[in-house]
């Protein structure tokens, strides 16, 4: 999928939602338990209640490795089942030497086929450039992420710059690859850490997780990130999947995702003009 | 598997060898092709050909993860092939925000029984520390790689201790967890660098790839990197798992690893005493 598509996507719905399928077993509601896959089902319902309303959905792996090879069978199924318009995102985190990368790309990118998997750039350019060697697929790169530990690394001042490691760590990618092909994962929680990576990357699409469950503000996120193909994908997981367990899981899915969709259309009318 | 328990059997068999499982279906030698699973018939041959001298194995996930759920079932009749007085590592890179780790951690250590996880650590702490939740498990996270791309961002210096990334790394992670369930990847291809690496962690592990194919060179690995519980696992892949493609492929597998096995035991003679 081009970055125009996902633009022309995300005006058509008046939305930028993504939605994260993070299904974990233990929390699939119980009438679905007698299911031949129960996690499929759940995906495939969940799907059928968003799809309105979301432009992306981001299944993570790790919530299908830990079913080991039925997970896979099941994250396989749902990307099957997800419709070809919407955007689809591994949420991985993979990152190797170059060979071994390859084998990454050509497992989501060839045997799967996701639209863009996330990658953390700890190993460097041979690492991330395999996954750019696919055309129309997308690297989504680690960048700044919301969790407390981002504070232990990727805040860190370089001596030479005197940037912090994930503004060098997007300078650095951004000479890989146009953001035709790459994004990166920003969290919300900040409104001045959003603009300075706005700053540093004009263009490029960034996948925003923390709001919701993870406590972002959607009009703060909206104010400081957008630009003019809004080049913004905010994820929620929790809560949409999970807002209710009971047998209408599906229907309050529906719901909250209708809610944060409406929310998102009065930002793209106000910043989009 | 404790750290004793690693250094008695590396005393044992005299022998700090790592065989790296990194098993392409499409090296698979010809005549293998019509088990039903040739790529664990594959494995189970050069585990069999090569345990008299390996102490740790080593699947990279890439490699059966590109071949599906197909690929998952062979790495878990894999790990259950390995004697289990052998260390094994699921070189799988993994890292993300706490919950996630949890179940990658899940994945590894509780369905399947690997004694050890490779982590990446840009995302920092609550990344890392799901995996050392589990007793008697470690975490091998990466500190200085071999590959190329290891200068993008590893080598950066910071600007506040004028110490690189790596040594940020491996410092900050001392903090979470001891010697007995911590290791590093560190790559071979420089004295100074490995030096650097052991006056920073005198104590823990070192799991080093790039012996081989890769290049390093072991008797430079092993005068620099040895401490007084050995602390090295120096990896072979490619050396040892294709040094044949044809028939004899397990036999000439053998031979590599007595060889490498061999050397070693004159290092730990000399540098043990």
């Amino acid at each position: 999928m081009t970055r125009d598509q996902l633009f022309e996507q995300i005006k058509t719905k008046g939305s930028y939602l993504c939605v994260g399928l993070d299904t974990d077993i233990r929390k699939v509601p119980k009438h679905l338990l007698g299911e031949e896959d129960p996690v499929f089902e759940f995906n495939k319902r969940i799907i059928d209640a968003t799809k309105d309303y979301a432009v992306a959905y981001k299944p993570n792996t790790a919530f299908y490795e830990a079913m080991g090879s039925q997970g896979w069978e099941s994250l396989r199924k749902t990307l099957e089942y997800i419709p070809k318009d919407i955007f689809t995102i591994a949420d991985a985190k993979r990152g190797d030497i170059g060979n071994t990368s390859g084998l990454y790309a050509r497992a989501f990118f060839d045997n799967m086929d996701f639209d863009s998997v996330t990658v953390a750039p700890y190993m460097g350019s041979d690492s991330v450039k395999p996954f750019l060697d696919f055309e129309g697929k997308w690297v989504i790169l680690l960048a700044l992420t919301s969790n407390q530990g981002s504070h232990d690394f990727q805040r860190c001042e370089l001596k030479e710059t005197e940037e912090e490691l994930y503004e060098r760590v997007m300078k650095t990618s951004m000479e890989w690859a146009s953001p035709e092909q790459l994004m990166f994962v920003v969290g919300a929680t900040r409104a001045d850490a959003l603009r300075k990576v706005r700053s540093v990357a004009p263009d490029n699409f960034l996948l925003v997780p923390g709001v919701g469950a993870q406590g972002g503000s959607l009009e703060e996120v909206s104010a400081n990130g957008m630009n003019d193909k809004c080049g913004l994908l905010v994820n929620s997981s929790r809560g949409i999947i999970y807002a209710s367990q009971g047998e209408d899981f599906a229907e309050v899915a529906r719901e909250k995702a209708k809610e944060l969709r409406d929310e998102m259309a009065v930002y793209l009318e106000r910043y989009l003009g």
